[in-house]
């Protein structure tokens, strides 16, 4: 299979990349610019492609972030800290970001000939991301089979898996945990208080795997 | 209902519009430019917005164009002459070229609080589109519909409808045809020979309604 793997840096998305390139697949990368704040996990994104010779290409979206108001990570609100709540996660939602995103990675691989887009949800995506439910997934899948004459297939290995799961098989896979990032703010290393930080603390303490990730509260 | 419209400033999106309004929809109209050659449609959709005080935003996807290869609309190929032919029509896809649109004017709708997005699809879109069939779309309407807490409906009136029904239904309710744009190429007025010019004056032509439009080869 030939795929294109939407791709953040993130622990969960580079250790898709290692679990598929393991099973033979060829991979291109396409990290997603919607307007973050910080391009901190662009640059962790390019570090880890570099080595693995796999292309790595930015769909910059920032032009269009006008018209996706009202998330924390686009707008001038604060990130919120602490574990998630229905609210702060609110906050934190790009109206229809994964469509968005998906969309133009199947473009994409349309484009390329190749057979696939794959990213790495699981089952720790929140119910309060709509766009994160397997029926709206489902939905895209169709989509993504009829978009073109040879149809895309939406590929998510990691739908039945929790953050511990992922950290456990990319423990196993020899994943560069520290060269992954995380944190939704920008600083130099993990904030460490941040919701998405609290996650990944949390994973590698239930997947029983020492956290390599230097966090500034430590 | 509060709608988004997919708007080009063309004949189709623009009677759409008008049929909207007439109904008492209250519309918005978003503009997608993914790296075309002109933007002369462009102005043309600004300028027939700005008298109905209707709002009209600008997506500007020509970030990504690099990611989305081989189309004549976007690249350094000639525009094709002459009525479609199936070779001359796949020069023109933008590999998901609607559900990349049809992505961002759902992200807006989600973000403003709109019921649905609406845009001009009509039995005229050729089989060689794969992402203007009606399976297509019905995914997508799926996807939209789960995209977000509230549905977002996909609103396709004139699915029914032959670009000549569009002219009839246009002339009715006084859409200003001569202020819509058509033509691929970027001149001063309609070339009059490339394969949208050629469907605009055949529409008119079998709806029987004088056109409006001035043609380069007149």
């Amino acid at each position: 299979m030939k795929a294109v793997l939407i791709f953040s840096g993130g622990l969960d998305s580079t250790t898709l990349l290692y679990y598929l390139r393991q099973q033979g697949h060829e991979m291109r990368c396409l990290c997603v610019d919607y307007g973050q704040r910080h391009r901190r996990e662009l640059a962790a994104a390019q570090a880890i492609c570099r080595p693995l010779g796999v292309e790595c290409r930015l769909a910059d979206l920032t032009a269009v972030r006008p018209l996706l108001a009202g998330s924390a990570l686009t707008d001038d609100v604060p990130v919120p800290l602490g574990p998630y709540t229905d609210d702060s996660m609110k906050l934190t939602v790009v109206p229809n970001r994964n469509m968005i995103m998906l969309s133009v990675a199947i473009g994409w691989a349309v484009s390329l000939e190749f057979d696939a887009v794959a990213y790495a949800a699981h089952v720790g995506d929140h119910a309060v991301y709509p766009d994160c439910r397997p029926e709206f997934a489902e939905a895209i899948a169709r989509a993504a089979a009829l978009c073109d004459r040879r149809p895309i297939e939406l590929c998510r290995p990691f739908i039945d898996k929790s953050k511990a799961d992922i950290v456990r098989i990319g423990a196993r896979l020899g994943v560069p945990f520290a060269n992954t990032w995380s944190c939704y703010q920008g600083g130099q290393v993990h904030c460490g208080k941040c919701a998405t930080c609290l996650e990944r603390r949390e994973a590698f303490r239930i997947a029983g795997v020492p956290d390599p990730t230097a966090y500034a509260r430590d």
